[in-house]
């Protein structure tokens, strides 16, 4: 193997208030293959400045915008150069940076969702799959070994024919009118000129949805939703709930809410076969529980001896020393770095690895916002599910 | 108080083979109020036979028929005659002994639910409120200590102004043909000509349905369903999710499932309102969790100090001594049997007595099954829901 | 099978404000073979007969005296005498009734623990053993189906040699002087006089041994005690803790308390053999966990299909309708009158029937208390386990 | 503030097959404050090379032995030194480095036990205290932000006076000979040579003590142990229990097992005062439950607005995106970090960051060892415990 050095990031958003930005970097880092090198961290230069130097970045390679950061970083020789962006700015912001991201040879990993609409998704989606360099959406929750070994089990056949599936993401925080007390977070979500035109759905819907069809590995074919906005006064939807079909007419309940008041993240999905059950919930993130028609429950736990190759791919302790939320997303960092190493050397990734969501999901995310506004305003029962790219 | 003694009840239905029968046998025999004095187990006068002497009844009491049984009880001295009859056929044999027992002066315990069809029901609940007799229609779970202590809780306004209500009855015992296996209990529920048309939602839908307005005193008021047979060759929904709104507004989603293969009988029920939320389900039935939004989520535990009288009027045993589903049956006989007493000796019962499910819960879980049903087949995304009576 | 009877039963003590004796007829009764036909409830004839009045019993079966019911009843012909008399009096008023009932030809069950001392204990435990009539002692713990389960697996060798016994009892209520506070079940069971030398140890510490001695089949060799008041001016032991070494040299930590502040009853018992362990508690008592070297830890749940037969001699609901402390408490009651009712027809009962606590666990438990208080007193480590009958 | 740069750490041990190594370079990496300049990664130099290269180091700073890299970075210039030396290497191993280092102006980071034995801890001790360098003892389980929260709340007096402690680590993978089949794990930890005299007590019993004195605040004065060896042919204990006294006249009971089959790593901690409990365990890390007499358990939780600063300073997610073992062990490197700047810039560092175990935690636990050994071995009960210093 030749010899490699680590790969170099830049960040573009994440400045002082974000929260995605920290736990970006606490995952690019963790598992010592990326080091941050480069930032536009805001939109306003002197904050941008600031984050520079509290992360104690080299004060020359702190920008004032991204498009600042693309110019100068390419005038660097290859090896001080940025390989990969990082895009954890509002959704509004997705597009662009990703685009010229990718058309000036860098690496992008990039918040979800893909895109402010449907129609930039489109457009994006083109532009990455004509792109040589890789794309990396991060729904976190895919990261989860219990959730790489819950897809494996599926995929192996373990509990026979899929005919259920259960997800959903209840949050409160959005219990009250957060959005006009200054809290920056509840400001942008709800704002559809930034966030998108769907707000709870946008948000933490789309995670739901493309973990129901990651672990599954079924695609949605059919939807009925039913939105609503439950705090008055809020131009956006903070709750609802969608029933599906899949390709092979298995029937799903998906929920998702901002107001469901006390609850934190508690994100759980349940997947009923012929022959058995799986269920999973992220409070619980270590463990799977299998369920079995003439025979106890089991409790499958990450970091066993006894895991199928994608958990243990995606794994650091041992069994009982509880990984979380900044594992998962870190195994979608190195699973994107092992793919950048392995296709420099000509080397083809491992399946284990090249297993980060990308370009399919986003623009199936984009499609399901679109489809389930729609569906939720009409009179019909059911809406075809039909993704266009 | 006048002298007391224990009521006497006549069973139908419960012999060889019944699974309920003998329940209700325990809840009602467990608190000493009620003794069981005669019976028709079987309409075969051998297993019917059979089944008194196992149970140590007299022989002369224990009948062919509840026709034969009825009118063999008029005709002993009031002292010795049963004062309830108690129903645990299959749904066909609802209507007909319920009006006869009615009608001849006996008080009614009947196993849920109501009657094998809305038709039925709209006359038979005619004929209840015509009725100076009390009737019990045993909606189990309402019977819960922690349930009656989230009814409380909502009524108080405890978590205020009700937003989102999910409902989930998961079981998975019909994951396959088992009534191609020789199983009595998935053979007539499987059946329509005894089960009535709807199959899972008929037998624990209606459940999911009854403790959703039970706890929350509010009334469904529209619905959109999608039922299915996720099993070849059922004749009958054995799986099906429904959306809700209720007369507030606020949202439901409730499922129901027989092939969520695995899993046992985890009935659950989440309300959330704008000032909290609360979380109940059967595996834990002795905790009700309690969700706030600026502090700590609490555990409350039935058989302590601190719960509200409906709770308290419904427990036995110290904290940590776990009651559960026997108990919680006793309790709505237990307070069935109170208020016979309290009305023969012309006092108005405890409202925590007189708290009992009855033609009410009857005739909206008729309905329930009839629009859900209704719904299912329909291509409009909402029926309205309208109980007629 | 000659035509049988309900069993009648004759209760001491059980009156007003007691907790334990509305317990024993809840258990009692459930299963409908036994009937409370008698009772001398209090000590004070008064009280006696509004209890009798009260469980609308035939005033003329209602007495002022254990004596006097004795005597009574059996002036009666013997179709109509009582069977079986129940004692859940204060342990000073435990070996008097229970040899005069034996002595006379009745059956008896008796609250735990045997007696109010040691010396007590030896002696009426010649009695028990010379007496044709049955012999009840009720542990209540060893009721519970998935305790049954997990003593059968263990006889069966499935998690191997036992190497590792814990056993805990963690109360919380006695956290102050509550027997200051007019609570009568404090003040009795803080009274030496009435509830013996050990407080907390004879309470619940008793129960924690029983269990381990009962779910392992290994008798305890070796003792070494740290017991403590952690009230002041409590005169009797509120806490404390036991190192235990077993007949085959497996190694058990006891610990009970009623000073945990906030802990209801969570007695939880945990096993590990060299091929796997099983632990229970309490709060989640229809589980058994069962883990394994090297696969998923396994959760045997009670009225599932795949147990053995001493839990499925000892449930009543199908999987996921949980049963309680009532029911393990009936489990008792039930296999008690089963064995009456074989022995009566000359029939050798089932093993899983001839499985409740007696005679054996009786003079063991008082051992117990007396070996631990000697222990806690010593300067010595080890105190070896003796019991002498 | 001045321009702080990121901390250069150079290892000491973590080569290829260890397991601990990886788990403080994640640790130390994951905020951004400390970078892996340097290692010396096993005392086989060709295996030190490899880990350097695996890990992207500049191969000059790969060394062959740790006094190689303490002479060797002592040449390079100030700026490109290394400032903390981590030292990740069997317990035989952790005196002779962690001492040079210090005496060598280099900040130290070593993984718990402190020494091979309570000699040499006695001496290092000295050396630690008289060293202006910070001296880091990575007792991981005390960074957990709810382990933090549980301190700070009974220093807060929440809880009341302390009277029970209950602590316990089981694990079971060493079930069985597992150090004669290969697994170099087993096989380290099992040889007092390279362990110290103490197997289970000396690996994970000190953990349990450290963490029951560090959430109390209070120092264990006298213990009783019974320590044994459950599998035949292993010279060291693998299994053990200890009665302990606090300063208060608290008791404790301290179980550690390493024989507990099937159990992985669930750490578990419960401290009952005269006015509320609060228990933690590792499986559960983010919740802490609050028990208080007459009101409901409390659930409080990790990222949440209600905790107190010692949580707060130590989380990095928002509630119910759980933190882990990782990150746990991120806290102590990060607080470290946080402190070496602070005494930089001649500022006394938040009391929240001045938190990490160190010296005292170090002598502390060596004599645990000793005093639970020669508990074991006496006939006494009781031994007091005192630390020499």
């Amino acid at each position: 193997m030749a010899i490699r050095k680590k790969l170099k990031m830049g960040m573009v958003g994440g400045g002082p208030g974000a929260f995605i930005g920290a736990i970006h970097r606490n995952a690019a880092l963790m598992d010592g293959l990326i080091e941050l090198s480069a930032g536009a961290f805001s939109s306003n230069s002197e904050k941008s400045r600031q984050a520079g130097e509290e992360l104690m970045l080299d004060p020359s390679r702190v920008y004032a915008s991204y498009d600042e950061m693309i110019q100068k970083e390419l005038k660097l020789p290859e090896e001080e150069r940025i390989d990969i962006i990082s895009i954890v700015t509002p959704n509004n912001v997705h597009f662009d940076p990703t685009k010229k991201a990718l058309e000036n040879g860098f690496h992008v990993v990039l918040d979800k969702p893909l895109t402010l609409n449907y129609e930039e998704a489109k457009t994006l989606y083109k532009i990455i799959k004509k792109s040589d360099k890789l794309f990396c959406l991060t729904h976190t929750y895919t990261g989860y070994p219990m959730i790489k070994q819950m897809k494996q089990m599926i995929a192996n056949g373990d509990i026979g024919i899929i005919k259920k599936v259960y997800v959903e993401y209840p949050q409160g925080w959005l219990y009250k009118l957060l959005e006009h007390e200054n809290n920056k977070q509840a400001e942008w979500r709800t704002d559809p000129a930034r966030n998108g035109k769907a707000g709870c759905f946008g948000d933490i819907g789309t995670h739901a949805f493309n973990l129901a069809e990651y672990v599954t590995g079924l695609h949605v074919t059919k939807i009925c939703a039913d939105l609503d906005i439950k705090v008055e006064g809020r131009p956006i939807d903070d709750d609802g709930a969608v029933l599906m079909r899949f390709e092979n007419n298995a029937s799903g309940i998906l929920t998702a809410s901002q107001v469901d008041t006390g609850c934190e993240n508690n994100l759980k999905i349940r997947v009923y076969g012929d022959k058995g059950g799986l269920e999973w919930q992220q409070e619980d993130n270590n463990s799977l529980i299998a369920r079995w028609p003439n025979r106890p429950a089991e409790v499958w736990r990450a970091g066993t001896g006894y895991l199928g190759s994608l958990a243990n791919e995606n794994t650091r302790t041992p069994a009982g020393h509880p990984e979380g939320y900044i594992e998962a997303f870190a195994n979608i960092y190195r699973n994107f770095a092992r793919c950048i190493y392995d296709l420099r050397n000509g080397e083809e990734p491992k399946a284990e690895w090249w297993d980060f969501p990308g370009a399919e999901d986003g623009i199936r995310g984009m499609a399901f916002i679109d489809h389930v506004l729609a569906s939720s305003e009409s009179d019909q029962k059911w809406t075809p599910f039909i993704v266009e790219k």
